[in-house]
């Protein structure tokens, strides 16, 4: 049928008037790069609005050789989700709630709805949904899946990967992999469901999942603590991991250059007085009342005994831990006006997060004296978002072109050190190349073998992963 | 070089003359399923010492097409590691602890080590492995990894799936995967690990791992409380998991016919006094001094006062929270005396916990009046290891004979609720036919695209899976 037509108006009648665009206007903000560093390009936009639309879509565009870039709420930050030619498949039409099933502890929803929508959709069954990240606004539980996504809960509750009970994808034959199970065990063969989580949309389409979902617990405590080094942070992790059995939900580290931009750049007063070189925002919780903050009073006063903190706020209200998150959650955005910048997203062990930061730092000194550091995140997790910026009033392209150099010298220490070269970001098209020199060749073969097993045309968001 | 020689008499002479045995004495315990319904036959023991020799072997094999069982401890239930034909390849002396790093919360080490010597260097570090299963001191973690194992701490610290950092296998290329990393956070490609944790040894060989490790939890309750129904057990592990804010260890039911046999058949006294229809044993533990209790005694109280419970006991001591896990480990072995039983490992949603129980124990009524159920396990998953036993006095033979009518009856309802066939055994050699009829063929067909990739020939534990 319509085998007159070419593969995109038959793409077109496939998904009727309302299911595609290709105008300008509509297509633009899928199509830039968060960061405005560049603009994708497609002929086409599809907005599917059922699993079953985007199985047409897909098995058409495998019979014809179209290549398809799937994408969800336009957030990554590796350009994993921006077509160069490809056809665009939205999810944004794919927005349903399925269910809420409190008894189960699982939501079942589809791949477009906002992480918040289903952080909301949880809450209203008095139950956790514990993913959380800065852009959770707009990024979709689909861009989660597909990107193994972390954030700020990583430490208790796992990354994406651990959030997920089941998945329902479309895979690059078209046909329907109906694994929505909300089951706490099955060994029934491969676990086709990890393969698809941060795959990057390379093996499929995720149209809907089934996620776990935990108990509100509505005693909490947050505190911000003064730290000399990095290394003081780590042992003051250990500290708290141990002392409250489990209770510890966050543990953010920032420098006091990130800090001073959240107070110049966007008004946000720091929380703790003196400019110390190192801060770290602390959260724990629990369902007994009062035991978070008891765990987090027992953990500051011997820390400060023991010369581990110089100083500790401990957030007196719901307002004032707000405060608290919202420098650290601004740590990236309040850079900008600072102009160019290198950013990474490694990981280590964690018992090598202070050897990074120094080893990383005096090399970057080397290549550019002069450039600042700011660096923050899960040091929980040993992941640190280390960002190089232009030494003040130095020139924006200059430094902006010497990014790859930067970008070797800080990925060979953390790799060096077994770490990662993007722990929760992704490949994505800007990162690929670069990783291909990290992987070994066992692991990208392997890969690749997979790969070419189940989408031998590469149709499959082709430009990214190996 | 030996090009004269067969791929055995090379195998030999690889590993050299201690390496390997076709002594039938030293054979026998290898080869014999364990609850010794039949036994196995290999032509060649092979018994590397690294990870090389592995590598070595699985070339050699590949090369020749020559089919490979990699077995662990032998407590495998569904005979996944017994050879029928294949040569063995014991993983027995891969059995050193590579390293424990608690600075990282990691310990590496390799497949042939036991999980009862896995926990012990944990804890020896001052931290806490909580894989735990009834053949600890016999199973492997190679073996654990490639059945993603289950057990009693799965509520709280999920399956070995989830407690895997990093994983080192002989790919059956007879390449060596090196993946050995201890990332909280790496998201650089399709995360391989997966693939191999739950495949059975047919997509490689484990050959070490790296784990997570947690902080010890000093502070623990220990209960049994007596039941009316599986389904009030499933609103008490709502309200446990809501009161206590994720401190319950375990959550274990049991029925009064196999605590009845536990006292017949291994003289342990049931915890709890009566002859209640349902026990339920219930662990919390914590970091912080007497809050498992305080949450223990809140949960009983208020389950007593609302008549969901009609009794309770808490262990007053080690001594007596042993004994009562005592019994609930007792409650396969202590069958065995009653004759032949079909055995099952299903595992459903929660919230159909008790629906199935109802559901399974009419029809298998129906289909043999008189037989009796030995419903246990791990409800807190959703996972019941739900043994029907012959009428007393009936026939053995003619019993045992109905054993796939009986597992059909009982697994068409389990998978009719979303349920799994096999929970937390795997398939193995016994139920990968009786699989075939309940997995769609996208799924079957998807893994049979990978498994082919990895293994043209298909060399690894050919018999087992798909």
């Amino acid at each position: 049928m319509n085998a007159h037509l070419s593969p995109l108006d038959r793409l077109k009648t496939l998904v009727g008037p309302d299911g595609w665009s290709d105008d300008p206007d509509r297509l633009h903000p899928k199509l830039v790069e968060w960061r405005e560093r560049w603009m994708g390009s497609t002929p086409l936009l599809l907005l599917p609005r059922t699993t079953d639309e985007v199985s047409a879509i897909v098995r058409l565009c495998q019979e014809a050789g179209v290549a398809i870039v799937p994408q969800g709420g336009v957030t990554g930050l590796v350009g994993g989700q921006i077509p160069k030619g490809e056809v665009l498949l939205s999810t944004e039409r794919l927005n349903h709630i399925r269910e809420v099933a409190p008894d189960d502890d699982v939501m079942v929803v589809e791949a477009g709805v906002t992480l918040q929508r289903a952080q909301e959709a949880a809450a209203e069954a008095n139950r956790f949904f514990p993913l959380s990240l800065a852009a959770e606004g707009t990024a979709t539980i689909g861009g989660n899946i597909s990107t193994n996504a972390g954030g700020t809960a990583v430490l208790r509750y796992g990354t994406m990967r651990d959030l997920v009970l089941g998945i329902e994808a479309v895979l690059p034959s078209g046909e329907v992999f109906h694994g929505l199970k909300r089951l706490r065990k099955d060994n029934t063969g491969y676990d086709l469901k990890q393969l698809l989580i941060g795959a990057e949309g390379t093996l499929g389409v995720v149209t809907a999942a089934a996620l776990k979902l935990f108990p509100v617990l509505a005693d909490r405590a947050v505190a911000t603590v003064a730290l000399k080094s990095p290394a003081d942070a780590i042992t003051l992790l250990h500290r708290a991991k141990a002392e409250s059995g489990g209770a510890v939900e966050a543990f953010e580290l920032m420098n006091a250059l990130g800090v001073s931009f959240a107070e110049t750049h966007m008004g946000l007063k720091p929380p703790i007085e003196g400019a110390p070189p190192w801060i770290a925002l602390i959260e724990m919780a629990s369902a007994e009342p009062g035991l978070a903050g008891r765990a987090m009073e027992r953990l500051l006063t011997s820390a400060l005994e023991d010369d581990l903190i110089t100083d500790a706020v401990v957030a007196q209200s719901a307002a004032q831990a707000k405060a608290m998150w919202a420098v650290r959650e601004g740590q990236s955005g309040a850079q900008k006006p600072e102009g160019a910048a290198w950013k990474h997203d490694i990981s280590v062990p964690v018992s090598q997060v202070a050897t990074f930061i120094a080893t990383a730092s005096a090399a970057v000194e080397r290549l550019r004296p002069g450039a600042r550091i700011v660096a923050f995140g899960h040091v929980g997790d040993g992941n640190i978002h280390y960002d190089v910026l232009r030494p003040q009033g130095s020139d924006e392209d200059a430094f902006a072109a010497m990014r790859d150099q930067g970008a070797k010298v800080v990925h060979d220490i953390a790799v060096g050190l077994g770490g990662s070269i993007s722990a929760e970001h992704g490949l994505g098209s800007m990162k690929t190349a670069e990783a291909l020199t990290y992987k070994t060749p066992v692991e990208v073969e392997t890969m690749r073998a997979i790969r070419k097993a189940l989408d031998p045309k590469r149709i499959m968001n082709p430009r990214v992963l190996f």
